[in-house]
């Protein structure tokens, strides 16, 4: 029986990438996606969201969220990574659907799921945040929250020198979601980079032709340019979010420690930086299973697989 | 034409004066109210505030609003000033009503209302940061906000030295929505404390001896106890909340000046404080109509003579 | 017998002014001064303090203290106020004065003093935070702290909506001094403001055309152009520094009350605000005599009376 | 010709070790060593620093520094590692010795020597944030200081979970001293858990039976129950401030990457964290040279043979 989830969401290049991964998984049904204001601005991520749910013919409720973060005023993604328009200029047709509002469209999804939901972050937490605060006895029915965000060791962000963007978009919001109570699995960004895929692994995909190979070739490659690399591969970028979805429904692709993990939100040089309590200093419950190491060759085979086969579906479709 | 108004409330003694005010002026129509996590938890709250409307056959939506501050985790109000269960113990009949999630309730008032809305705010201001990030369209046709909270000179907190309750609970959300652009009132602490209201004032309520007139003497007894007072009054205490409502539809009972408000949210003594930049020294704009002093006379006789009107009518009805 | 007095000071304009009034005063005797970084670098302000002394024929020793707050790196002092040099421009012939350091200066005449010491601090108390970490137990011996900084009520600060420069620019070093246990006295901007001169109140001054004359004249006049006043008086300005020397000698030239004062030093917007805890509500024993209230009048002929005599004998010496 | 170093530090067990192998390193000459409150309180650190040179018969000035942080005042040192005084009880003859005050000695030390001078803080660099304010001129004529604190990669504090106790404790002297100008080598407990020394690497040290082999097998047998080691070797325990010394006369001892480092003063989880910033996103020009691993079995040889010399030097002077 596949698993229920929903993807909360900031599209995004690898946020696009992520929800083709899942739309193509049987391991997973997609209950609906909610946009949030991250990688650019909401009146960008949400009609993002709804024209790739048209892309895939994904019929399922979409939703807008929060605009902005819960009360910080100044931060501003980097428009160089994903565009302005957070799909690096890839023109998609404009959607015809219509977004609910995102918090009472997460609640009704959760209550109305004949199975526990796992909610798939893939964007800041704001949504979160403000869905745990207005539904906490729904809230309480999910099984797991999956995000792509934050980071256990080596630290290196990709916002500042020691916190990574979805966080630090948001650290409030996600202080409140780590202290909220539901099973965490954090995939931050010290295992991302690990989640490195290029153009000979989608070499297949590519020469499959269909839309989704266009696009992903397309849309990679303006991220690739900008996007925070340091490997060896010629043209390879971490696929952060993707790895979050597979995460989901292949939780061994990653190798984690149930650990306790809060956010700084205050720092003047630190805010929106996950803190691991890996020894246990501060005395407080593991609350997260911190993703430490990720089966490489495992997810870019399957990322790439899976893509390919999507793409083929789609042509097909067409 | 009476002003459509909301309002949002943590029940609360003086928030319960407050809401009969409201129900007892002919000047304001309530459209509906919602409940905050603040002077005790919501599961108190909440059912505080649909009990008080059933007591005052106030037949309009009621909403269940944030159960915790945005993201704050140790803010745990004074139990001694509104009792445990937030009416100091006074005991209501339960109520029948089921309440809505309060943030799409919002929403949908103000968006079906036939003339712009006014939102009273008498507690923390959780929700309503929730409802400018959620519906900021819907926000933006909010005609004002009148918050009691915070406080302009001769700062003097009841909760610190320098912050007042209601926005020391969640200094983030009173920050975002100082921050939003809709008109916002403060009616803070230090014009509150001139509204005092004692025995004295209410011996006519308390003759009239109907159902407000027994609730108004029991409960007002219990907060003299323990609420600030610092007044000559034998018994008088100040009546917050009510000067709020009685603000929204009489603006001229408090003088104003229109100065920029930001809230500390991040000291290690002051959060909470409300930041009133009087000589412009910010060079922000102003955002608010800062509450400065309060025609006392005016408001202590509106408040008795409309509770024991009030009084009138229900014993009249039962 | 007069009271031995050390001055701590980062001259600056009403610095120049206050050293003046003490050197005139026969109630105190001034040990040694040290100058301190604030209303301007201390490249500036220990020439300034050395050429005031010479001016004055002050024979004692002068130290330099703290080129910058305990840490703090971003604090610039506004240039409007007392000018790039600190004494808007008003040049004095240059010192042959060797300045030793402050802190071993202010521990060795604390050390040597025949009675009890009290430093009256005008300017950022970073030298006294590194007096009292380095020299604890000397430190101990210190009658009295008279600093002019911060402020009590209708808070309206000249650095920020709630701060006072001289705290502001150093909150840390504030903290730190509240924080060690010798008795202080706390002259606040609220009060200074009270404290206004003008040049109607020194006619008498300026017709004696001595050195003091014509030096007070010249900066006083550039000090009115820049500082606040918000008086009614033609061109009063605030003579925050003497009122604080005055005060050292004369205490009941103001009303003080005994209450608890901490510094917020973290802040998002409040950083430098002295948080006088009023109602006792952080439980916390007094540590301050806060100035509350000022003998205007009184001050303001101390004042005029004192520089007169002294330009007198600075003339009649020449 | 031997490298002039002062040593600042607050004994301290590793502390203690670390004098000795200065003192038995023929590449160092110690002008002078100053105390600092850190591991305990300076009514311990300063005597047993007395003691220690006693015992080592080092003829130079000593220096009494500061007795706290800055202005923190709740940061208590975990009395299990050190002891309540400092050196695992373990008792040294009380010294005759005056120690100096701290700072000034630290002034004349540097301006006296025939040649640039390294400083070596392996305590909190409390007196090193108060020297080059007062100093600055002076402090600017230090060669490097070489400091046991912090740390690079691999986060793991512990004070806290991402910081290491002597920059925990004053985190804006660190901070301070940081943003200073002077060249700084940083050992990093990332760095220094390698630094692991045991029984069985000390057993011609405890052969030689002398007073140094006394006192090194019963502090670190102390030290030893206490200290986080995780580590495969039975008995043994990181010397963090040996390996400071040892990196300042032997620089190519550790490898590193010159990097920008500041420190988080204000974190609600990270005060006291120092951050690298290793991808230079902070564009802020390269300050430290940051250790990025030792070369373990050289500083442990080292070690272990200069204080077997030393020991038998001593018995023999004995």
């Amino acid at each position: 029986m596949p698993k229920n989830i929903i993807i909360d969401t900031d599209p995004g290049i690898d946020d696009a990438l992520a929800i083709m991964l899942a739309a193509a998984s049987p391991e997973v049904r997609i209950l609906g996606m909610t946009a949030v204001a991250g990688n650019t601005g909401l009146e960008h991520t949400a009609p993002n969201l709804a024209k790739i749910a048209d892309l895939l013919g994904l019929d399922v409720p979409l939703g807008r969220g929060a605009i902005r973060p819960l009360w910080r005023r100044d931060t501003v993604p980097d428009a160089n990574v994903h565009g302005a328009d957070g799909l690096g200029g890839y023109a998609l047709p404009d959607s015809q659907r219509t977004l609910e509002p995102a918090v009472p469209l997460l609640a009704r999804l959760v209550e109305e799921s004949d199975q526990p939901v796992t909610i798939v972050a893939i964007g800041p937490v704001t949504n979160i945040a403000l869905f745990i605060n207005e539904y906490p006895e729904t809230a309480r029915k999910v099984e797991r929250i999956v995000i792509m965000g934050g980071g256990a060791r080596d630290v290196l962000g990709n916002a500042t020198p020691t916190a990574e963007f979805n966080i630090y978009y948001d650290p409030d919001a996600a202080a409140a979601m780590f202290d909220f109570g539901v099973p965490i699995t954090m995939i931050g960004l010290d295992v991302t980079h690990k989640a490195l895929v290029g153009s000979a692994h989608l070499a297949g995909l590519y020469a499959s032709g269909g839309p989704i190979a266009t696009m992903v070739e397309a849309i990679t490659g303006h991220y690739g340019e900008a996007a925070y690399s340091g490997n060896d591969l010629d043209d390879a970028v971490a696929q952060h979010d993707s790895l979050a979805i597979a995460a989901a429904f292949l939780p061994d692709i990653v190798t984690t420690e149930h650990l306790f993990v809060d956010v700084e939100n205050v720092g003047r040089l630190t805010s929106g930086m996950t803190v691991v309590d890996f020894a246990g200093r501060t005395g407080n419950a593991p609350n997260c299973d911190v993703a430490l190491d990720v089966d490489t060759e495992r997810f870019v085979t399957l990322l790439a697989d899976r893509l390919t086969q999507l793409d083929a579906t789609l042509k097909e479709r067409a």
